[in-house]
């Protein structure tokens, strides 16, 4: 089942279901006026909408045509937005382009930080720059969707929390972030909103590639209209989901609607590629003494998404233009 | 306006106002069903909420009576809580306390922290301690509930984002922070969840103690039945509200209910004492060489409220046991 929300002038939309062709939909605010409403009830809600999703897909009710514009993110806001670096390779060369160490910890204790969640950008929502001194980079992710987390929820009783899934491009401006993790508190100013992918799906249509907590696929990035990367979003977490739930709630509770993120994808096989600039800039100075890749401006396009086996388009995609304040 | 959540079974409780004498309610559920839908509809819904206020006064229409138990925090979810640290004496302490410098922007640049926000404690909820160990602690602050923010807001247009006023237990686990701080994420295990005051106010009911973006008014908390401090709110108050939103708003925009801390009320004068048991330690280790006073342990009761220059306790109470898990 993929859930999409629609943009109906309301804060948090309409919610629907896209079928299988991410060409049509239908909607289900018969069945719960948003995504947040089915999440707060998910255990009454969700064979309701599995009955319309399989109607729908089989024509027993009126679809109509799915238009990227339409869609707003799945959750348009969040009552939690949760941000792991899972992808231990992203931190090591993160790390070593700003001259900074890898915590000690780094295979043993996960990294999350807490992000912002009134305001999310759609999938293909401009990103509004400021000033491209800032150093704005996208960085490609898979991200689930949970349920209700109890307090001390361990790593075996995550798998049962996970109700979607799906991509963000968690948009990070660069050049804020030394002087802002300098002051000990964590990122701010250097996260600006953060952009979903069209639709967020249950694990059930990943497959076989849905194990262990990770996703199994690679994760496309294309930017300014070139592939820039693939890498595997499986293996290479360090921490599988699970691992993240239990870290993220050792001392309180979540509830259901909180988004949690896998950080960064990246492989340490440079043939795979970049899901941000950071980490090919890295690269570059690796090799070159200097980075040669700037940063976003305005007028560059990041395209972010997730094939199946049979390269149907999993979450949709994320398809950002860079604008000027 | 004193706003308030009543508990009924959802997630989000129903809106009620309280009288000014704290001891009587009227349900508002027939205006806005939610604290946060009344956020989210302002300008349409405060003329409405303010006519029932005063109907409720004045005895024109039926209230029932307040009970503390009945009440869950203003808003028991929120789509944001961002905790300012704009009591620099207070920073200047804590880092003493854990052999850290504080930031060389102190003075200039605020620090703020992105908290969790889907799970809220209401004003007399239990915290519960999963381990003394991680050496628990209370702070008492002020914060403000925002409307909308659009991204640029400057300090001289935040006033207009102001809508309601309340009191925050934002609990931290002291002996938790220094390993996750050195992480360079900042703080998430060490900061469960978040009390909050019964009442959320309109800047008004505070008369001329609300000014410049600060609560002109002294924070008294109770702790062991004990009055351990009542520090001034107002001119300690480095960075006020406003300057803290223009902080938040330079890269982001916010959406309304989000919730936003002075951080812990905290004066140089020792005379005043501490709204958190770390600057008690620390003012201990600068005097004795050690630190006497031991962190919050299960029976321990913490207590925080604000009076009017008559007395009246304008946000009702926070009183919280520490319990086990």
């Amino acid at each position: 089942m993929r859930l999409l929300t629609l943009r109906d002038g309301t804060r948090d939309g309409e919610l629907g279901i896209a079928c299988r062709d991410g060409a049509r939909l239908v909607s289900a605010s018969r069945i719960a006026a948003t995504l947040q409403a089915a999440l707060d009830d998910w255990e009454h809600v969700e064979p309701a909408l599995r009955e319309l999703a399989d109607a729908a897909e089989h024509g027993r009710v009126a679809t109509r045509s799915l238009r990227a514009g339409d869609l707003h993110a799945p959750l348009p806001r969040a009552y939690e937005w949760v941000d792991g670096s899972a992808f231990i390779n992203h931190i090591v060369l993160v790390r070593k382009a700003r001259g900074a160490e890898p915590p000690k910890t780094l295979e043993t204790d996960p990294l999350v930080y807490q992000g912002g969640s009134s305001v999310f950008l759609g999938p293909t929502d401009d990103i509004v720059l400021g000033d491209v001194a800032w150093g704005l980079d996208f960085e490609s992710e898979v991200c689930v969707v949970l349920g209700d987390v109890a307090e001390g929820t361990t790593r075996e009783q995550a798998e049962r929390c996970v109700r979607l899934v799906c991509l963000a491009n968690d948009v990070t401006l660069r050049n804020l972030v030394p002087d802002e993790l300098a002051k000990g508190f964590g990122f701010f100013q250097s996260k600006p909103a953060t952009a979903f992918s069209p639709f967020a799906i249950t694990p059930d249509e990943l497959g076989p590639a849905w194990r262990a907590g990770r996703v199994h696929l690679p994760l496309r990035t294309t930017y300014r209209g070139v592939l820039v990367g693939d890498p595997h979003a499986g293996d290479a977490m360090h921490f599988s989901f699970f691992d993240l739930v239990a870290h993220i709630a050792k001392t309180r509770s979540f509830g259901a609607g909180t988004i949690l993120g896998s950080g960064t994808v990246s492989n340490a096989d440079p043939a795979r590629g970049v899901s941000c600039l950071a980490e090919r800039r890295m690269r570059e100075t690796l090799e070159h003494g200097a980075p040669k890749t700037p940063f976003m401006e305005p007028g560059d396009v990041v395209e972010i998404e997730m094939l199946d086996a049979d390269g149907w388009s999993l979450f949709g995609k994320i398809a950002q233009k860079v604008v000027g304040r």
